[in-house]
């Protein structure tokens, strides 16, 4: 039995958020036929295409028990954000999402467990509604972008974020969104397939040199897609800390490699060859199964790479597939199985 | 005894360009004590501190020498490429450039070989120079950038110099600058750390999606850095291939691990555990030990680290250090050794 730590939902519909806030840029759903719906921008433009899969949680657990699947983390899409928007109305719409989510956890309390969404561009109004995810609806965690609004997530304004997640305990799933460059590369899904993985090394390194782990020491963080870039780059990471401590040793005294075990990872990769590499790095205690359910590019097949690594001892696959995710999440195992 | 396919070398003085080209975006270089340059933008906004060792021959073959590096293989500086000045402009600057380097190689001709400039952003001066380098300045390839002005290699514009450079045998080395998104990461040397990377990533993406390696299949191509974040998200990048063909399969029916061999890399990863991973998936006959010399950010002891791999087979060392250099640039080892 495997849990998914990284798997997205968003509700079957929602108002016309053009109409409802008096101006435009959100994406809205458009049901097609049953089973099929259509994301697009409320200027008309295609997102993207999903399935019954994405808002219904009983097509969800069909898929799960088909692959002994026994808990999804469930949290919005990024493009569902909104970080662009006027607060008021980003933390509207965060409230709204979170009601959804916590109503399909409620459903099904053993098959789900929730991770919010916050309107990140107020911390004063992202930490609130944080609160209210974690006391009130039950999350132990919430998802956030890879940047917001540009903004790198070393900023000291997002300092007292960290602080309050720190102090609730409330884990944290870093997604990759509004990729740095993607305007550059607009062909061949490369924003996906470039720009995340780019994105994800943005906010790993970002975090690590402007020192936000050792200023918040107990934060529990997680970065999805196996890390993206970063790992395999930490060499020259982490040669730039010794090449220019100018302007890579200004927050902190030691080098990037000393940061691996301060945060956590998904499985998210694709390669047996890479996720041997991802064990030897960070270790079994540290990177937990996901799959990006239930988007294309996601791990569809919910783990059967993993199952099919002979070589990996137990241990190593009962971290992944279940351990490391509770520990991230800071619950109970047995409260489950 | 290696051959470093990968090292830098500029000038040691040139004209204003500010003044010669009557605007302004260039690099100037400013002698401010014995054997201490700094290279300053025309605006007077410093870009980086240099010493000897950046344009003095002998003071690089010093270095060669206390490191048993038999032969460098210079370029330019990418910063110099100059792809956003007129044509003619960069036109007139590439054949000083290239001059120079000549002139280098022709001073220590079994120490140097040296990797042309073009104006890449007009395709028929960017050929007509590289017929320049390669019949008249005896150059077996040249140094590109990994977009040019923002336009991907993929770009039917450059097909006809894919086309050229395939009918010369120009080797081409691929070199990451104007790096997608810089501007949203300025802290932390991450232009380099992250930048770079994705950027290299980029490029190879670009042109194996786009299909150049089936249109040109002679082509000689080598990226830099171990290949950026490419070989890690490979997996990723693959399984695109197959979760999105609409967007991924416009151009080639094959996925994108098929590519694999078929354009080479070099060693610097500044990681065992990096080398290793790319020494499985490419195998030694395609990647080419390299330094990134004489910056801080790369490999200045000169391969030791893969020296020290004492599990490394000495044929497989060989292949790193000698064997691919030569390969990829189409020269007889015994001509020089």
């Amino acid at each position: 039995m495997k849990v998914d730590i990284h798997a997205h939902i968003l509700p079957e519909t929602w108002q016309d958020l053009k109409q409802k806030f008096g101006y435009g840029g959100f994406i809205q759903i458009k049901h097609i036929e049953k089973g099929k719906a259509h994301m697009i921008r409320d200027d008309g433009r295609f997102f993207r295409a999903i399935e019954q899969n994405c808002w219904d949680p009983e097509a969800i657990i069909e898929d799960m028990d088909r692959d002994n699947v026994r808990i999804k983390v469930l949290c919005t899409v990024p493009v569902l954000f909104n970080y662009w928007a006027k607060a008021e109305d980003t933390y509207e719409w965060c409230r709204f999402l979170n009601d959804h989510l916590a109503e399909v956890v409620e459903q099904y309390p053993l098959r789900f467990i929730g991770l919010g969404t916050l309107p990140m561009q107020n911390i004063d109004l992202a930490i609130k509604e944080m609160e209210r995810c974690n006391a009130l609806l039950g999350m132990p965690g919430v998802e956030i972008g890879s940047n917001i609004n540009d903004k790198n997530l070393d900023d000291p304004e997002f300092y007292p974020f960290w602080e309050a997640a720190q102090d609730l305990n409330v884990s944290i799933l870093i997604h990759p969104w509004e990729m740095m460059g993607e305007k550059s590369i607009p062909k061949y899904f490369l924003p996906w397939l470039v720009g995340m993985p780019a994105e994800t090394s943005r906010s790993i390194c970002s975090m690590i040199f402007g020192g936000i782990f050792d200023k918040f020491p107990k934060l529990k963080v997680m970065f999805t897609h196996g890390g993206g870039a970063f790992p395999f780059t930490l060499g020259r990471i982490n040669h730039g800390f010794y090449a220019r401590p100018d302007l890579c040793a200004v927050h902190i005294q030691n080098p990037p490699r000393s940061y691996i075990g301060k945060f956590y990872i998904d499985s998210i990769t694709h390669d047996e060859e890479a996720l041997r590499y991802l064990l030897d790095m960070f270790g079994s205690k540290k990177i937990a199964f996901g799959t990006d359910y239930p988007f294309p590019l996601g791990d569809l097949e919910h783990g059967k790479m993993i199952e099919n690594m002979e070589d990996l001892p137990l241990a190593v696959k009962e971290d992944l597939f279940i351990n490391t995710a509770f520990e991230f999440l800071g619950l109970k195992k047995s409260d489950y199985f």
